[in-house]
């Protein structure tokens, strides 16, 4: 992976400035790294050298796995399934509807949405044998409204069509929470979730190892990417640490009230990467309070956006409107495949500029000339490229974006780790539930 | 369909004052409608009540349609197939990877990715009949870049696999574009888009009426809500019109540097519909210069938020950060269906309060709950309450956020109809594939 930052629009030395600023922080980090355990908040960064869970995941993974395997449904909302719903869509979910008799399918239940239920119900109905399904639910509490209210609806559909098929369900979450403790009482494969990794720093642990394993995903190179890039993102050098570049360029524009960010995705299906993204940066940043208790109502507001098709959509708005916004393009050195327009074609007129040409090379030439629309327009820009869609990318992208945030937050002095406000509709929700 | 405005932070009186403020803008309205043509740039509100291009397009699509139609493959980006997309997934598509054997589905090719035409590709070419497919492109004028790269190598594939099979393509465009002149010259059928009706103003033109009447939607009542809509949406008393008075609330609070408009779903389903806003919103009103060529770079940026998934997502940020958002809250008075949570559970100690409700009652506690702590934190919102998922709701739903928008630009003084600025990148793109 690299990012490159030169059309940022935060000059060099103020970036070097930091390296002292930040300094302390570096030193516990360190001790994180060092301790290697569980007892930090900054703790998430050694999930990929959790060896003794990824054995353990994967042998979960290999006992529930078998070629009658169709789909594998994620029970789990936010931080829960965003992660693995990022990796699933990219390298398969996007194309699903292309490929229908590609097995297994991922299935994603989140929100309580009645008419997905139901059709979830019938698909369940209609399944031949129990080795068809493997249900993961998932919640770090344990006590997630949605994702309780999910499981019971479809753990009895499927436990009255098949009876006594309790090993085809596995349920991910914090050691002996009571979800654990029941979950153990009837026999359910349990995977365990590190206490203070929360929700959107876990797709390193069990929450997202398990079912990408069971998917058939390389989750060895997923952490493999991201041990590289926290070997990177540690370093206290700013110009070899790229995680500490980027929270610098999105604190400096953020003093100066550019408080929006625009992860600028060239791969359609990279959309779900974005949205994980999204809620890393709005759940740890956006904060009432700074660290010593004063109200800042702080924040930086994460948009997704995918080229061409948004171009077409609020690329006016982006190029003609406000300048309150930085960007960073997230683009592939390598694509999996190309597809050329043909020299002979159908409508030859039309659009002559792309005969001969490759998909890669418009989109290539659509992307590179959004690029000098936003540099000729003074809108500041960082640029991200993966090498290709693969397990290792993504870990590097994921470990990359979460030291970034934890770095962003001691920039702006708040904790990126608690979301005090989501409790404000969730006791509200309980009052009208009553 | 409802629009309810009481946690709007606007007050009545400065509704009223509006309705002198704008009456310039009704007259001209009114004599859009009185002439019932396509000669004015707002002229896409007669679009519902066009039933020459209703029954030819009903005509086309009979004559399409058979019983081996199995995918209708909608080429077209941005304004072409945001609209037909909010419909097809909210009814189906949300749906798709639960019901692998309901056909037709329709498969969108918006931009160039590689790994989407290659799959395509092969599902093309592992078709029996021509008749299983039916390709759609559209482009409004004739010459989009993505849309004729997908059309050329979409067409080269399917006429490979089935030569001489050019009944099995409908081109939807300007009339006489080069792209009309050309497809009349090969015999392919041919529906025009009014020429003053851009993209984002074209669902109830030819553009969205073709391929869902297609797919067996009901596009006569889709009309007739958009009828009912623009009736109540021209209405020159702010108090009986929804599209005046959500234009108002939103320029309010855009003059007092609110800049940023959340559409909140409350229905996963329905986020698709909340992208067709998104564009005509940051397209229309996303503008460097105002009606005088007074540089302005005004905007109001739209984003879309869906419940619950998102209050697990970017919920703290909304709850905890900078208040710099309007929200418009979107609902079902009526859902489809509904799933009880059964009372006889298998984690009783878990969520205790959900057991024996049902997951729209639980939903409505959740987005009533949410709306709560809105109004406690101070946060203005607006509601809109659709009747059911139907055609007519959606007529409903678009006719008054196009209708908004047209206020809105005259509010703003702006044009709401052109989209100057997308050359900027077009350019340069251009230079590049050179």
């Amino acid at each position: 992976m690299r990012f490159i930052y030169k059309n940022s629009k935060v000059p060099e030395k103020i970036l070097k400035k930091y390296s002292i600023k930040i300094s302390v922080y570096f030193e516990q980090l360190q001790e994180v790294m060092d301790r290697n355990s569980y007892d930090y908040l900054e703790s998430s960064i050694n999930c990929p050298f959790d060896m003794h869970t990824l054995t353990k995941v994967i042998n979960l993974a290999e006992k529930k796995n078998n070629a009658k395997l169709k789909y594998i449904i994620v029970i789990g909302i936010g931080g829960s399934n965003l992660g693995t719903k990022a990796i699933y869509d990219a390298i398969f979910g996007h194309f699903d509807i292309l490929e229908e008799t590609r097995k297994p399918k991922m299935i994603f239940l989140d929100t309580n949405n009645p008419v997905f239920i139901q059709k979830l119900g019938k698909l369940i109905e209609n399944t031949k044998d129990k080795d068809n399904i493997l249900i993961n639910a998932i919640s770090k509490s344990g006590g997630t409204t949605e994702t309780i209210a999910n499981l019971e609806i479809i753990s009895r559909i499927f436990l009255k069509r098949f009876p006594k098929a309790l090993d085809r369900f596995v349920i991910t979450t914090d050691y002996q929470s009571e979800l654990w403790l029941e979950a153990q009482k009837k026999g359910i494969d349990t995977l365990a979730i590190p206490q203070k990794v929360g929700g959107r720093f876990s797709v390193f642990s069990a929450v997202g190892l398990f079912p990408l394993a069971l998917l058939g995903i390389d989750t060895k190179q997923m952490l493999t990417g991201a041990k590289l890039m926290r070997s990177r993102c540690t370093h206290n050098d700013t110009a070899k640490n790229p995680a500490l570049q980027s929270a610098i360029i999105l604190y400096e524009h953020y003093k100066k009230g550019i408080e929006i960010n625009d992860t600028f995705v060239f791969n359609q299906e990279l959309e779900s990467l974005g949205k994980w993204y999204r809620q890393l940066l709005a759940e740890s940043i956006g904060k009432e309070k700074n660290n010593h208790k004063k109200i800042i109502n702080a924040g930086i507001l994460p948009i997704v956006s995918v080229g061409s098709t948004d171009l077409h959509s609020v690329g006016q708005l982006y190029l003609g409107g406000q300048k309150d916004k930085t960007t960073t393009f997230v683009e592939l050195k390598k694509n999996w495949t190309d597809v050329a327009i043909p020299k002979k074609r159908i409508f030859p007129t039309l659009a002559e500029n792309i005969t001969g040409k490759s998909v890669v090379e418009i989109m290539n030439a659509i992307m590179n000339g959004t690029k000098i629309a936003y540099k000729k327009r003074g809108l500041p820009f960082c640029e991200v490229i993966l090498d290709e869609i693969s397990p290792k990318s993504f870990g590097e992208f994921m470990q990359f974006k979460m030291i970034e945030v934890m770095f962003l937050a001691k920039l702006m002095d708040i904790n990126a780790f608690n979301q005090p406000n989501v409790e404000n509709y969730k006791i509200e929700t309980k009052k009208l539930l009553k």
